[in-house]
């Protein structure tokens, strides 16, 4: 896979097997995906061979142990959350053809707007082996077609779970029409770099891994980009507020639940005016979290804490780029502000525009910040570590998303249709109505589509 | 304008004033509109004033009739029905704060999903100098700020109603809070291309103008495009069918009701096996169109038609070029299909994914055909020339996308909205639940919402 002209032959096929698969029925597509739910069963033992393969290489190259353990298919019941996964996919409601909004242009001139596939997408993933079952579920369920591109780490595991799909497409074929092409294999981050190029061919770049790897490729990159880089989550904490449990549990469960999380807590917002606003330092410090102060506040927190002066927990924060990274761990920066609208304007100038937080008892100011925050998920009084498909309730999530565009935040299987018009008239013609040289008016009458079946 | 750090400021405050209109009310937000119509009105001599300077120096420096047509706002009652479309998107539905879903996912800890406006959008268009007004109420009304070039040759008007808008901004900002950063403006090309840089603060950009146009931005910039550069339309006709002034009325509207749009069909795919297909070209021929036919169209075409043999109007197709161009003009390439498919095939390699149409009695393969086809509006039976807002009964329209994701077609108000999650709770942590450490699960119960309100 060398040569420019076989990846515009990867492109130009994957595009092709979408305008395929998009016309399969929902339920030519839920059964093959059972079909392939039970090509990965019957074959655990050959996918946990070359998953202990991976680990055996994985372990002899020092890879780091939190790695290691995103790669073990077979361990805590993954295999078998993955297999009922797809279950879960299967079972979810067609998401295609499903009629939002019908409405008589004019006598039997009728405009209806329907969901339909996004077309093919270039889906790029880290060491979870169990990624590329998800993918493909939510994939052909939506009638897209996917290139995808997995971590090196677990290419045996990938390989042999790719060949069990395909063999499963090739062997249906001649039943459903699926063309083998709808889920197509790459290997090397060369494949990846030669596909982003051909935008006339790949509808949405899927990216699922590091910050790095997002950020590589929204850089190289005009198709659009579903995913997001950093995870910058910011908590406010009013001044309307008792610093009891309720509210320091919060910021402590944002914090440590999996301070390796993009929905982890990074920044800590506090109103002056804010009563006993030490107890929240106070409580991360127990928490064995190092918090990073503005030199006001650390004076304040020193002056109210003195015992704490020299505390392993106690740091500085460096201003210029503590509130626009990810620590990624037990860290956090910490500012005073004046009032709700300065929170604002640090959560909306710094926040990667992921998950924001506001810790309140007064209701309009709760308001206020849920409509001026430009995240994609805003809270008030909960933790930010909700900020999950799976806890949002969407099934299999195919990413969290930071674009202001399309799918937003938490990202299910919506995230992977658009919408089309279509009309259905007989024999109408523009040059009849009012503006293009007739007197025929348009009625604009929106007709009732609750009873609208899906197409199928 | 010439320095760096202006631009960064004309983005960065466009950023910050989005972020405060959209916490205005949708009634103050309309009162607003109401004043700028007003404005916009009472200093209609000023406006023709410099309307007409704009028209004397086009006319001086001999461009086109064309273009200085649409140069004109006081002709053909454009003033008036451009201060109509002002009131008209007024009294559209409040598009911000809408409930599209609400879900309990635990006691006292319910998700919320709301539109919100996308942000700073940058709108380029050419000489139409309406288009100011069309852009700045529905930027309003949805809540965006927005950041506004115009073309050279209506510099002066643009310029006197940029001032009334903006002098109408800075009158009322102490009753409703909407700073003046809500619309600027600018004024040349290289503010437009240091501007297309900053996707950080800029969300959106809409080109209104020629394919030149849209495609120079679309190369220039990471932030998402509204718009469209090629319209490239087919119309496929289907051997079902008979020969009929019902359909070769919609072949001909589509091509000459007006060849400049982008909805006009460039290309006509006819199926080998429909009978009297030579009609259609005869057809077109009458009405001065050239058709530009594939080798083996032309010399079946001429075999039943040898007096055309010497026409004007038959012409070779370039099979290179001319399936992938817009003529824009009282042209169309003609070529054979043997079947739905291969029209199918063509249409989603060759189309610009505009609209596309097939004409045929036959319910089954139209479904087929709609279901097949990419492009953002694909149509039974009527013309191409519907492809548009007004006629969609959008009222204003922003543009027509042929992007794949988020607004597709023609687009209005919906075009300038997006949406945000948001989860009000009492506490709740993610530790408390199961997965992350605790026991509790999540109910995930959808809740009516057709009853909820939008914010104000």
């Amino acid at each position: 896979m060398s040569s420019e002209r076989n990846y515009l032959a990867i492109a130009t096929q994957s595009k092709k097997a979408a305008n395929i698969l998009k016309t399969v029925s929902n339920k030519k597509r839920c059964e093959l995906l059972y079909k392939i739910h039970d090509a990965l069963k019957q074959n655990a033992s050959l996918i946990e061979e070359a998953n202990q393969k991976d680990l055996k290489e994985s372990i002899s190259n020092n890879l780091s142990s939190a790695l290691i353990k995103r790669l073990d298919l077979f361990k805590n019941n993954k295999f078998d959350i993955m297999l009922q996964g797809i279950e879960e996919v299967i079972a979810l409601e067609n998401p295609l053809g499903k009629v939002l909004m019908k409405r008589q242009l004019d006598e039997n001139l009728t405009l209806y707007k329907k969901t339909v596939p996004i077309g093919s997408l270039l889906v790029i993933f880290e060491s979870r082996p169990e990624v590329i079952a998800n993918i493909v579920s939510l994939a052909i369920k939506s009638g897209n077609a996917c290139i995808l591109k997995g971590g090196k780490e677990s290419i045996n595991t990938f390989k042999i779970m790719a060949k069990l799909i395909n063999d499963t497409l090739v062997n249906n074929f001649s039943e459903y029409g699926i063309p083998k092409e709808s889920v197509q294999l790459i290997e090397t981050r060369d494949d990846v770099n030669q596909l982003l190029t051909m935008d006339d061919y790949i509808d949405l770049v899927i990216p699922r891994g590091s910050n790095a790897l997002v950020k590589r490729i929204k850089d190289m990159t005009k198709i659009p980009v579903l995913g997001h880089a950093d995870g910058i989550c910011s908590i406010y904490l009013d001044e309307h507020l008792k610093a009891s449990d309720k509210f320091t549990k919060i910021v402590i469960d944002s914090k440590t639940n999996y301070p390796a999380g993009c929905n982890a807590v990074e920044t800590l917002l506090i109103n002056k005016k804010l009563e006993n606003w030490d107890i929240f330092l106070k409580t991360l410090i127990d928490a064995k979290v190092t918090v990073h102060l503005m030199a006001d506040v650390k004076k304040s927190f020193l002056f109210l804490n003195p015992d704490l002066a020299s505390s392993q927990f106690v740091a500085d924060v460096n201003e210029k780029e503590d509130f626009d990274k990810e620590f990624l761990s037990f860290d956090i920066a910490v500012k005073f502000v004046d009032d709700v609208k300065e929170a604002i304007d640090h959560i909306n100038q710094h926040s990667s525009k992921h998950t924001d937080c506001i810790l309140t008892e007064d209701e309009k100011t709760a308001k206020f910040f849920l409509k001026s925050i430009e995240s994609s998920s805003v809270y008030w009084n909960c933790s930010t570590r909700f900020a999950d498909g799976f806890r949002y309730g969407f099934g299999t999530e195919v990413g969290i998303s930071t674009a202001k565009i399309h799918a937003r935040g938490p990202v299910g299987l919506d995230g992977l249709v658009t919408y089309q018009y279509q009309i259905i008239g007989q024999g109408q013609i523009a040059g009849d109505y009012l503006g293009s040289g007739g007197e025929k008016q348009f009625n604009h009458k929106d007709l009732d589509f609750t009873e609208e079946e899906n197409d199928d």
